[in-house]
């Protein structure tokens, strides 16, 4: 049977990626009205996001100075400080937003009382932790491990700590480049769940030819049936 | 024997506040240019700081966004953007700034060689991770714990996560009301070394009245002979 049943956080347990656009759209505005075009400003923010990395790592205290350095640049200093002051609250009320579950997240949860639940997400410690306090879930999961880059070698960091063995171990996430392809590439299972309308950018060719460990479904319902299908699948294949 | 001996990491092994220190002068620079007060200029700072503690946490990412926010609310708003760009980039120096160990700092961590030590910090992950990189001394400790707040709830946490019998550990701090205090409070040993002009408030009414597992020292060179006092008022105290 499976040891541990991982998770994604954003995007695969609650929204996130939707406040950041938001943000993204009053920022846009506030350039528009500086006379800069939404192609410039994106492509400023979005840059700045990448080169800030290094320097502000992930999450909403980043993101907010990227964009109010962003602004500054493409605006050529015009921007108002009261634009950048609506920025700052903009961060504040992300810090912050409601928690909305995506659907059937609890109801699965539920039905997987007595099973070892893990969380593995990427991103700020800050951030990440007071999201998993304000969503209601933390009693589900008492593992949980912030990761600064879901690479291989964090999956197998987290292996280690925990003493799991990775062909006893599946994970549920949004992403084929974050959460599915690493942990197949150690021999674990993978359910993806892609998140609709996704932004971001993911190609089918960071997946391993042998698809065996690999699982696609559409929504967290359907995460049970293909639970018991690993578990026939581990079954026979016989003991370890 | 001792079985832990922990340190505090800013400006208990590494010069931290007076980086802080530096920018808040260039901000002041920035803001008496608008006309502004020191006085009135450090009082916006620091009370925008606390009240953004609950929405941006400790660090160098929360402290330039109040400072930001502060520059703009104190000069209504007449901060030039050029002004902010630079607060920005003050920030980005910051997380890169040369990490200066504390006089005797090296030499004493490598007369401990062979005892378990570990490094117990309050703050921002981040900026904590990226220093104790950068410090060079990630080697010395092996364990390693960043909490929110240094609570004795948050030590007592620590102790329990490593099974640490606390009348068989020393922290090693700047700070009464972090590094001490809580620990004192616990039952285990705590040398206090000031760290020189210091701007936190001190009090040693935190203090319990039994002073006898509380030491102070002027440097780390000191220490190795207050860690064999502690030793031999273990022994003296006899078996557990």
């Amino acid at each position: 049977m499976l040891d541990v049943i991982a998770f994604d956080a954003d995007d695969t347990l609650w929204h996130t990626e939707l406040y950041y656009r938001q943000a993204e759209q009053r920022y846009l505005a506030m350039l528009a009205a500086c006379g800069v075009s939404t192609e410039d400003a994106l492509a400023a923010l979005h840059r700045l996001e990448i080169d800030n990395l290094v320097y502000f790592g992930y999450g909403i205290r980043g993101f907010i100075l990227s964009m109010i350095e962003a602004a500054i640049q493409v605006s050529a200093g015009r921007v108002s400080t009261s634009d950048i002051q609506e920025m700052i609250e903009l961060g504040r009320g992300m810090t912050g937003h409601e928690i909305r579950l995506l659907d059937g997240v609890r109801e699965t949860l539920d039905s997987l009382t007595g099973r070892r639940l893990m969380l593995i997400t990427k991103g700020d410690t800050l951030d990440q932790e007071s999201k998993i306090r304000r969503s209601g879930l933390a009693g589900y999961f008492p593992l949980v491990e912030i990761v600064l880059d879901k690479t291989p070698e964090a999956y197998a960091s987290v292996f280690a700590r925990h003493s799991i063995d990775p062909t006893r171990f599946v994970m549920v996430g949004n992403s084929l480049r974050s959460d599915i392809a690493p942990v197949l590439a150690l021999g674990g299972y993978a359910v993806h769940i892609p998140y609709p309308d996704s932004w971001a950018h993911e190609s089918a060719a960071d997946l391993p030819a042998d698809r065996s460990r690999f699982f696609e479904i559409s929504s967290m319902h359907q995460l049970g049936e293909v639970i018991a299908k690993i578990e026939a699948q581990i079954t026979q294949a016989g003991p370890r």
